[in-house]
């Protein structure tokens, strides 16, 4: 049985619990309480995000890879080079983005919580944690919230990605060629974020209307479900 | 007969052409005066960087693996699962180290005529810089160049980088494996510049026995002298 460490509603995690599902794959979930900083632990660390993938591979695209390219029944990927290397340009497209979405994580009580750290605890809480990325998340959080104003660069980042899928999915309905792939499943996590906190307007079938059909058919694919991007009645 | 459109010093177009080597396949280079900003021209930014290759297909990294399943001999790919994750893992590594080669770009010259620019020559050339850690390097250059201790920060993490690939040689003298791949094809353009300008004491036999052995075995390679690093005496 696979063992997967994963946090409920960290993107990363997401999307290799979607890729399993859509695999059939059993796995037995361990999860991580990101709030806790647990993810950050030296624990943690030391462990495997998903318990039979080796060490090594920790970033969620290339772990759906391979995961694909271990269990290839049902394919994920499409058969021509050139689709691949689309769906490839897609997911690092999507992860490119990812500080949008950090901007928005955990505002409200993380800001209160970090705002009362001592220099000291803060320095020693982001000693903790691999991604520069992240570090400067933290430091706003804890010292300089973020304003409004960069936020709303976020949102509109992320409102660009809806304008690029909206492009994207016009042949087909999916991102690359006619097959659901990892580059549906890179997406998803950001999507489902975009759609419930960040700019659900942006969602509706008038601003964007293929994005909208790929959503409400994603959803409804049984792995959708099983993979629980929330809300959390289990855990 | 594909055309490549290159800079002879840019690591994207360095890995790009030692794949097509090391492919043995027929191209026909057209070089892009990158000192005189053509890269960042409209004109450029419409066609392909590689001629045959869909104009989407802009990554490096990904541009090495369509080439290597489009063209399958010699593969430049293991065959595992595991090893082809660990080698897309590398690749991604490697990217995400490219704000570290680009505060060494151009240091002197470009930031005497950059500094001369006023407020609108810059804020129009910044205008068809599509990476924000490109356009921040230029605006750096334009008005307050990189510190020594910026600099000595960046060598610092191309450093960690030799060490990373120091421990990764041991079980056979390649990145993955035991396998030449697009990960060594990945790390040698940063690898060039280190040997060649930013930290050539770290090359030694001494400080990293198994890089400097590895970085010797591949520019002994007949595709690296046609992949033509430098010096550029054709052009």
């Amino acid at each position: 049985m696979m063992i997967l460490h994963h946090g409920w509603r960290s993107s990363a995690s997401r999307r290799v619990r979607l890729c399993l599902e859509e695999k059939g794959l059993a796995y037995e979930g361990h999860v991580v309480d990101m709030t806790a900083m647990e993810h950050h632990s030296p624990e943690y660390l030391k462990i495997n995000p998903l318990g039979v993938i080796p060490r090594p591979l920790h970033e969620s695209g290339t772990i759906c890879e391979y995961l694909d390219e271990t269990f290839p029944d049902p394919p994920l990927r499409p058969d021509a080079p050139y689709q691949r290397a689309l769906m490839r340009n897609w997911i690092r497209h999507i992860d490119a983005l990812i500080g949008n979405l950090i901007i928005f994580n955990w505002r409200h009580h993380l800001a209160k919580t970090a705002s009362q750290w001592t220099d000291e605890e803060l320095a020693e809480k982001l000693k903790n944690i691999p991604s520069k990325e992240r570090q400067e998340a933290w430091i706003r959080a804890a010292r300089k919230p973020y304003t409004e104003e960069e936020r709303d660069a976020a949102r509109g980042k992320l409102v660009v990605l809806l304008d690029k899928m909206e492009e994207a999915l016009k042949p087909a309905g999916w991102l690359v060629s006619k097959t659901y792939s990892i580059a549906d499943i890179a997406a998803a996590p950001f999507v489902k974020r975009i759609d419930e906190e960040i700019a659900p307007d942006e969602m509706t079938a008038k601003k964007h209307p293929r994005v909208h059909d790929w959503w409400t058919k994603l959803q409804a694919r049984p792995a959708y479900q099983r993979a629980n991007f929330g809300p959390f009645l289990t855990s």
